[in-house]
């Protein structure tokens, strides 16, 4: 079935382009630009299960409570996206169909990926956080191995 | 091979919320936003090839011919990258494992369709935005098999 | 009076190109698109008037119903905008100064509905969110009429 | 006609809040945001009319060329589109029918200037930018002018 | 050391072009536009520490609090951050070596106004955004000064 | 004076807390997002360099060269833009008073990198292009310095 969908991939697209992260034939893509993003959407869902509810009838405390948390939350919802993004990126551009002959779980792992990036949104999930890294430092792995590049996997935070 | 990746996949999201087109639970989806989008791509391509350059030497000419060309091309970019958008928001948060079985093709359309949409801003081709429209369309009606309405298919040019 | 101001915007405007939804040259403009972000304004308000606040001292609890809350309304917010802007784009490219005589309220009509996109923002107002749609269904007719064609109004959700 | 689309209009909007120039309740409205966009967009209009096409056959000539009037042609579709944005919130937002009353042609004064922002970005036309620039400082004197403020009308450039 | 670095800046940038407001060469700079963005970041911080919570166990009251502060926090954040664009783009573009040389403390300005604008992101400080509006207000003085034109500082709020 | 300066920023700010690469407290800088950009402008410029003009009279060559070069300027331009934002968010939210006094050049170092991103925006200089990825990794090298890490600068492409 893989070997179909290749041909009919290969027959729409005969001579595909090199594309890149910025979406356009740059030649520049690396996951880390993705990595980057699942960490601040995993420190974000820290940072909003730690902070505490003011005590009621603390006007003054209440705004600043409401700032902070408002501010986690738009933040890990943006991270969120561009983690989403990136992802997407190097789905439908970087990825060929020669790749999806090596990795038949190339799809799914994306779709995996993507939905966790929707997960992080719509939950407060440390857990699902975490396997949004785990995703990402996947995603990594087989990316550098198409290159046979050997870019070790690293944290900034 | 699909119910290994459909179990996997329910394992990690064992109660999906319906999400919508804007990315966020208001179980509002509607294929029109990305048909409307292809259409103006098609009608960009179709513009681009038919505008004449000037004569050499006549600068006025070649100012609004540049003008032209450029909001036409900038227009054509723009609107690829929103069809691409609207169809991943349907791939990664509308379709969910019980969609995958029905449809086992789900991954290749919409990867082709993501393909076409980054092949319509590379090239000026009437191929590949006519193919873009036949893919849209195709997702319009697996998406309201889908629900089993029947919503009809029209152009808005 | 409507004479008058038609003659003048005519002077100013001698051979208007035909413009669309995106703003550009395309030719595409389609309702729809207001109406789809109409309905998902009227969807997350509902939502948010629907989400019981924790009981305090539920830490979690807490977090969840922040970030869920925050959610909704930054996406009614962002689809309040963008019908805003996309009826705006009817109003300021696709109308013209023929179509005035046609629809004498159509200033008022816009600035109503225009009106209403900010009134949705404001408030949590399930009132404001079903006139708005009735504004789209209003303006969907207009629009259709002026180019004689008899598109059915739909709802997505 | 005015006065009953004036009490319609309030009838619908019975206290309305006074909104600001962000599209928010801040109360900080100043037409300067527009007269600013308008200046850039003359300003380029004048530029792109400036710029000379290189010889044919000189590739880095045409390079360049090709890299400053697209630059300035995105900087003036970018400028006549912000322009448009900041005189419609004026016109959505700020405005309200006791307003209409005192300006019969506010609807038609903001009709005329949209459609002069959309008319600067299609064309190269140093009449319509200018004309937009008077349109924007004729804003200018009706909005200071119902705060009772004389605030002075400059240009940066 | 600052002749040190002006040689240095001049030795890399030859002949600098005049950049403007837009990051491109329109030559239309307004500190005027930092300074009705910082206008509403001031607003909105009084408008949050006068917003009062409602009481507990009123589900309609909460909507609406929620709605209100959510609404009150994004502005902020956004006007905040627009505020610090627009003083950027005058430190990166407008301001040259020369300038330099005459405001040796250039740069420890637009520092602090920079931290400035995300210290009223962080916090809701009305002692800070009363200070951010001191440095637009500098800043103001000092742009006019180097084009030796008196243009009045007002406010619009 | 740097020690003064450092006094007056300390004054101002008394307990800064850490920001990050989202402009957010999430504590996740690394310059990598700059890296990846800055590598993007140079893949870029070295493009817009290479493309050959159509011959004058060919129609459908100069549609497919003009869609490629728009392209490449447009990509160039948003990829400067990003690689000047994720500078300066290290250089007002990462850097504090006490980076500043063990690196005396900080602002000048990043005035200088940020004036290189709009040069490479003007012009189409492989000079520049490659002045601003050495400015990238002169920050890469001390970010990492003053977080007491060693991590090996890489180009993905």
């Amino acid at each position: 079935m893989f070997n179909k969908a290749i041909a009919k991939i290969k027959e729409w697209f005969p001579a595909p382009e090199v594309h890149a992260h910025c979406d356009g034939p740059c030649g520049v893509y690396d996951p880390s630009a993705a990595r980057i993003n699942a960490e601040a959407v995993l420190s974000m869902t820290k940072k909003i299960l730690d902070l505490q509810p003011p005590a009621a009838g603390d006007q003054n405390a209440m705004a600043t409570y409401q700032n902070t948390i408002t501010r986690y939350i738009q933040i890990k919802e943006e991270q969120a996206q561009l983690t989403k993004e990136e992802l997407l990126i190097l789905w439908t551009d970087y990825f060929k169909p020669e790749h999806l002959q090596k990795y038949p779980d190339l799809h799914d792992t994306f779709w995996k990926a993507a939905k966790l990036c929707s997960a992080c949104k719509v939950e407060v999930s440390l857990e699902h956080a975490n396997q949004l890294m785990e995703s990402v430092q996947k995603i990594h792995q087989m990316f550098w191995a198409t290159k046979s590049r050997d870019v070790a996997w690293y944290k900034a935070s």
